[in-house]
């Protein structure tokens, strides 16, 4: 397991790389991995001969009262969990070596967002675009992994290398789960085991969602009204809980076909986010 | 010469010129090809396997009441001159194909964009960014050649290919001049014998402006000053003249180091540019 830490190696490595014809993957991570992350690795092992795994906390996408100080870094952990997954090669560059001078030239993604995280989070999506934009230009990837669980990030991401014609492809890999439904991050560490208990609202929210909709409810408003009380609890702070198209993610006023349900709370000083896509067509989503 | 007007036919072709190890430089142009084009071409030629030029009038980059409409467009010429000069092939796209749907993600370049033309032409350098980072992602070039006449262009792009790691090399090739001093542009088409004579005025300006600096004058009030009165002509309307640092185009104080001197005239309806980067360690800047 190579561990490589500047734009100029990585070039190098992928250079050699791309010329032996290999197929390329990426899987983008800000480190702390789960087991989330190392489905995005396993699927990318599967399918690619050359994956790597990019661990960088890009401060350009946490806002000044974010959690990018405390943010969890777990780097030797990393290191053995990819290697234990089969990665190939983990780029871990430095914040000096990602962003040398002041960031002048920046990637915005309009519309998609708008709502959600992106109107609670000015600026958030822009550095997760950006950050991207120049993880796909020093790998130079074939094809890349992201979550299910940030959908709209896999939204913006995949605007992004559409209107931008990147050279690659993204693949958005099911949201991973601990057994009580909680779906993993790697904010979970923040949490007490009382609040990790209270921070099944969302799942369970959006498990109700689904039921709900199962069952013919076409309303988005009747679905708010019924999950409330999931949020109804101490130190919980419910920041949004939307029906939205899976596409476009603008709200829907009425579900008549895939809906994508979406949730951010804050349980303590952790802010949780979670979603389900939910298709009557394809019952397993 | 093969002309290509689809994303994954260029595509494709440039995959099989990168398998083949080759050299692959980009002239990225709106067409209505002159000798400052044609040099750009020749030296892509002298010093890539294979050459590409594009030719593409993107209407991202016009401002509403600007001239996308009567730009002149004249591609059976410019496929012969391609040929004639050595280029390999033509990317030559519809409108439909390089913006297939509602365009949703940008460059925008900060700072470098503000003044200069940037501060009149709103809009413009976003447009000049996002679609140069389109043809960087679907040609994939080694490197791409832009003129010194587009000053704030060609900084503006090396600003995005620096930030976003674009792997790519930006070459800036000298101003072409018609014999009195006119800078080469497709716009000159536009004007009138008697405006072309008008025309002057920038690059008489501009000579002026470097024979004051070659002659110890450090003030640029005192430059602009003294360069006013070649704009003093009926049918002439000065824009801006400013006397910038080359790298971040920032106004200069005072000249105490190499200086972008850049002009913006509209004479009649047809709005030109011209520019003099001036280095007294480099006389024949």
């Amino acid at each position: 397991m190579e561990v490589i830490t500047t734009v100029s190696e990585m070039r190098q490595k992928v250079r050699a790389a791309r010329f032996a014809a290999k197929w390329v993957g990426l899987v983008p991570t800000m480190g702390a991995l789960h087991e989330g992350h190392g489905s995005l690795i396993q699927r990318a092992v599967s399918e690619c001969d050359t994956v790597i795994v990019s661990i960088f906390v890009n401060p350009t996408q946490f806002g000044p009262n974010e959690d990018l100080a405390r943010y969890p870094r777990t780097l030797d952990a990393d290191i053995r969990y990819c290697e234990k997954l089969g990665a190939h090669w983990i780029f871990a560059p430095s914040v000096e070596e990602m962003y040398p001078q002041e960031q002048l030239a920046w990637v915005n993604v309009e519309k998609v967002t708008e709502g959600l995280c992106g109107a609670r989070r000015p600026g958030h999506f822009r550095g997760v675009a950006t950050v991207c934009a120049k993880l796909f230009n020093i790998i130079q990837p074939d094809v890349a992994y992201f979550g299910q669980k940030d959908a709209q990030q896999a939204v913006v991401i995949q605007t992004m290398v559409r209107d931008l014609n990147f050279p690659l492809e993204i693949r958005v890999c099911p949201t991973v789960r601990d057994k009580d439904g909680l779906a993993l991050s790697s904010r979970n560490q923040y949490l007490s085991k009382a609040e990790r208990k209270k921070a099944l609202c969302l799942s369970k929210a959006l498990q109700k969602c689904r039921e709900l909709i199962q069952s013919g409810q076409t309303n988005p408003d009747e679905i708010r009204r019924a999950v409330l009380p999931f949020f109804d609890q101490p130190e919980v702070f419910l920041e949004y809980f939307e029906l939205v198209d899976p596409q476009t993610l603008r709200p829907l006023a009425e579900i008549r076909g895939p809906v994508l349900a979406a949730a951010a709370a804050r349980v303590g000083t952790t802010r949780l986010i979670d979603n389900l896509l939910i298709d009557l067509q394809t019952p397993s989503a």
